[in-house]
């Protein structure tokens, strides 16, 4: 039986950009299982997802519900060890929890500031409101304050891509030569930047690019 | 037959400060084998190490040579695969060099920019002509202007550290359970820092400083 995703969505269904989600979905891919991704507004996830925890991505596997995209990429390593592992064990977990803290610190609020308020003008009108007022209330600011200015923060997110810089334009992926559940995390991240920005966000030559697009080639799919 | 391994000193030569040293000197520790660490100034490095590359850390093990501190980690998990791995396998490696990367690009930068006047002043006479020499003209700049104004630098090396805080904070190591070659290499570059400055590196409370002191107490005799 496949397995369910609630993946966000924006007004068009088609367009699907949570970073969590992207994390999922490619953690579902490369253990190679079925799965529907349901486009979910953010204003309707509180009617699929049930128990605590109001976010997406949640899976539902048979009868089990899954939530958060690290628990889940645990899960499914768990529950499916014949299937390509995502971690390699528990150095790989440990280290996976390293990268995503790298991401979540340092990409995530100059991502947020580079695109927060367009990513506000792709949502459904009831999800605007519910994305304003929640992310206002967060900073202390307008959304078009935290992304006023951004052309100079484009270079502040190359920068930070540093460390990734180095490992990708040593090594095809940050697994080494095939991708692992910490190339899927900071994948997701950046393709949700791409996805909603519309001004170049990596130069042409940069290695990050390069290993972007091979992970996004390979999972085209999805 | 014990493995000497050429480790950077000061003036002193009970100084011995080199991050790179450390990791090398935490990694044999860590799988258990008996090591002497030979004091060696920078200007000798040239006598005791042959063959191109002509920087320390470097180990002789029987009669082979191995430079560089990644290579010798990785050589010791090949070549000693009964002791305590340091890696955990290939996904590991792969880890550890992001987690190297990080370290180097986000860490070493500001962590030059705090006392890199400092560690001059603990070398002996010819080293520190040849470190003032060789530094000035790789960053353009003297050394009294780059470690010029670092109270205002302090805070940004605790911000950089917000991935480890995070992951530190959440587990007593990044690898988990018990420290991996990963923590190592983070572990070095602090410890340099912690041995040079004449100043409150981490505050009391924070998780990293906690994750220090653990490490620290595991090699105490090191």
């Amino acid at each position: 039986m496949s397995i369910t995703v609630y993946d966000l969505c924006g007004a068009d269904e088609g367009l699907r950009f949570s970073p969590t989600c992207w994390r999922t979905k490619l953690a579902l891919s490369h253990k190679k299982l079925a799965f529907d991704a349901v486009a979910t507004p953010f204003t309707k996830i509180k009617e699929v997802v049930s128990g605590e925890a109001k976010t997406v991505p949640t899976i539902v596997d048979g009868g089990e519900q899954i939530n958060d995209s690290f628990k889940i990429a645990l899960y499914l390593d768990e529950k499916y060890p014949d299937a390509p592992s995502l971690f390699g064990g528990e150095q790989g977990v440990a280290a996976a929890q390293f990268v995503q803290n790298w991401t979540n610190s340092q990409l995530g609020p100059l991502i947020a500031s580079l695109v927060i308020k367009d990513i506000h003008d792709v949502l459904a009108e009831p999800d605007q409101k519910y994305f304003r007022e929640s992310r206002e209330k967060m900073i202390g600011k307008t959304l078009e304050e935290v992304q006023a200015g951004r052309e100079d923060r484009v270079e502040n997110f190359r920068t930070a891509l540093a460390p990734l810089r180095m490992t990708v334009g040593a090594q095809n992926f940050i697994g080494g030569d095939s991708p692992v559940y910490a190339d899927y995390i900071v994948f997701g991240t950046v393709k949700w930047l791409m996805q909603i920005a519309q001004f170049e966000v990596l130069a042409g030559d940069d290695p990050v690019k390069a290993w972007f697009e091979r992970i996004d080639a390979m999972y085209s799919g999805v």
